[in-house]
């Protein structure tokens, strides 16, 4: 895709860890020997604190020039809750229509699962979550605030258009892979409107593509199943809340939170009118109280790195990572020590360039 | 509370396995020595399907004159999605003001987890789900539908009034219990309006209950806790959605669906002018694949009819069903035999009768 394997890269640290794991992200990526240039936005609480700004526009307009863009972690404590998310991470998200947001739940082999009986073969799913509408759209209100008499709306604004988007790109996911299975999560039978909208697009679009099985399961009995039968699901196509929930799940299921890598996924052909970056990051927040202690594991960051590769069309590059990765994760299993956020990121690029 | 101890019963079984379940329950009652006179209707989706009616009124002004209601499950693929959830279900919850749905998460000892670790002093919570309000009030449209121009809006609506009874409720729930926490369960970063007004009303009333540790956990990280870290959690209190989805996992995690009881709650004074019968209910649904087979467990319905008599005032009745079930619990870890429905509920009702 880019010739002479260029990168031009912008990196958002943000808050917390995030800037303990990215470095160690961007160490992995430079012994690629791919020719990628990086440059730091310290975009996130220390800004916003310094500047009363969280995202000013002549920094998106920045950002759109990039090829990608690396995320660690948005939020601290002494932000009131939503500023950052809000202001920050998902303008990110709406504005470079992020509408795929990509998210594998997958066991790798020799990492501890707090499910006492699953093997890695029984989790490997991804779960494509919808990333620019849904209850995220920010609609809603409050009225009579502070008073006994007040009301507070929260509103789910979903289309065809934003739905039928993410489905396609949901069943051309499944189509890469051998199981070759969709199922739509939502709560269709109380959520009836946007239930209704999200199965009818699912079915039609499902006859488009006979070789994917395609199956339905309410919200409340997929988080149960994520726990006593992940072995059901494939690939998952979900609405933004839904997908927020289910994929920190699939995180605690599949080894941890240090391990969840995710891209915000613009999948418009470089170069067409839709076209922006994409965004990877890990699953994690920014645990601010871990933070600054070499405490917090760098993988899902690592990982976050690989999607980014294959998302760019570095599949080969991306692989390395990946199989490097996962040689690190038996390893940890077979000769347990305690390593430091960058000690793991040392030991993992030493087997990407080796 | 009821001199004699008579108990007008209104017992709706429901579709699929409701029934077989419900008899079950019903069995355990009849051993107890109370006067119960229980009167059944014939609601559902066989119903539905003869009459056009989900739930008449004259049939809802009836149940108001009960004591309690008792139902087994509700659901058929025959019927659309969502057609008897909200026109019966949950025209039942919010018509007889059930706000407060209240359903534990607790490993009996001898049960299997699919959480390899966990014990159950490990996993011992009750979920406070508000029960008439968020996104389930119904709200909500769709324009052009079937055109790419649709679009589908669903809306959370939420009111001090309603937030404020519900959290109060759970304040004086976790005074009853020895950890006496509570931990708020909402998605206040990208739910701004309703999040907000959960926040300050946890805030505002938690300063009447000093003795209480108040914390707030998003539900994306709770999800994940429920799976990694169980015992982070006491009491929670959390909205309409968040408490489906995490009573499933939280019935997932503590040894599967066939054992979760719950009440949908009215809390309101007998005699007063705001009281309505309570309705006690299996979380399961009515698993229409086993339904007439004698294959589901009898035990979720058997422990709601425990949680309707702790309800009623007969805290005495209800310890002996927990403590018949708790024992039936360990021997079948123990003995294991396959059972029918009419089996388990024959040992658990031998047991209390014993
Ligand atoms: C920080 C928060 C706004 C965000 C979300 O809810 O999407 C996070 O939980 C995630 O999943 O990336
Ligand atoms: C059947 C459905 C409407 C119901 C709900 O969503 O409340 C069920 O899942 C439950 O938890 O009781």
């Amino acid at each position: 895709m880019r010739d002479s394997h260029d990168i031009r890269l912008a990196v958002i640290p943000g808050d917390g860890i995030g800037s303990e794991v990215v470095a160690e992200g961007l160490k992995v990526l430079e012994v690629l020997g791919l020719k990628v240039e990086t440059t730091t936005y310290a975009l996130g609480a220390a800004h916003y604190h310094a500047t009363g700004e969280t995202l000013p526009d002549e920094t998106l307009a920045e950002l759109r020039g990039y090829d990608a863009i690396l995320l660690g972690a948005v939020g601290h404590p002494s932000v009131p809750p939503g500023v950052l998310e809000r202001e920050l991470l998902l303008k990110l998200r709406f504005e470079l229509d992020h509408y795929v947001n990509l998210r594998p739940v997958k066991l790798f082999p020799g990492v501890e699962t707090p499910l006492g009986k699953a093997r890695p073969e029984d989790i490997d799913m991804v779960v494509v979550r919808e990333g620019t509408e849904g209850p995220y759209a920010g609609a809603g209100g409050v009225m009579r605030r502070g008073t006994s008499q007040e009301i507070a709306t929260q509103e789910s604004l979903n289309t065809a258009f934003g739905v039928e988007r993410v489905v396609r790109y949901a069943f051309d996911k499944a189509m890469t892979r051998p199981r070759r299975k969709l199922t739509l999560v939502h709560k269709t039978n109380v959520l009836t409107y946007a239930g209704d909208l999200w199965a009818r697009i699912v079915e039609r679009v499902s006859a488009e593509y006979p070789e994917i099985t395609t199956d339905y399961c309410h919200v409340d009995a997929a988080s149960m199943f994520f726990v006593t039968d992940p072995q059901r699901f494939d690939v998952i196509v979900t609405d933004n809340l839904f997908g927020d929930i289910l994929t920190d799940l699939g995180a605690a299921v599949a080894g941890g939170i240090g391990l969840a890598a995710s891209g915000n996924v613009n999948p418009a052909a470089p170069g067409s009118a839709s076209w922006a970056p994409s965004m990877f990051e890990p699953v994690h927040g920014s645990a601010p109280d871990i933070a600054g202690q070499e405490k917090a594991d760098p993988t899902a960051a690592i990982l976050s790195v690989a999607m980014m590769l294959d998302h760019l069309g570095l599949a080969d590059e991306s692989a390395r990572i990946e199989q490097a990765v996962a040689v690190d994760l038996v390893e940890r299993q077979v000769d347990w020590v305690s390593r430091t956020t960058r000690e793991i990121g040392d030991d993992i690029t030493a087997r990407v360039a080796g």
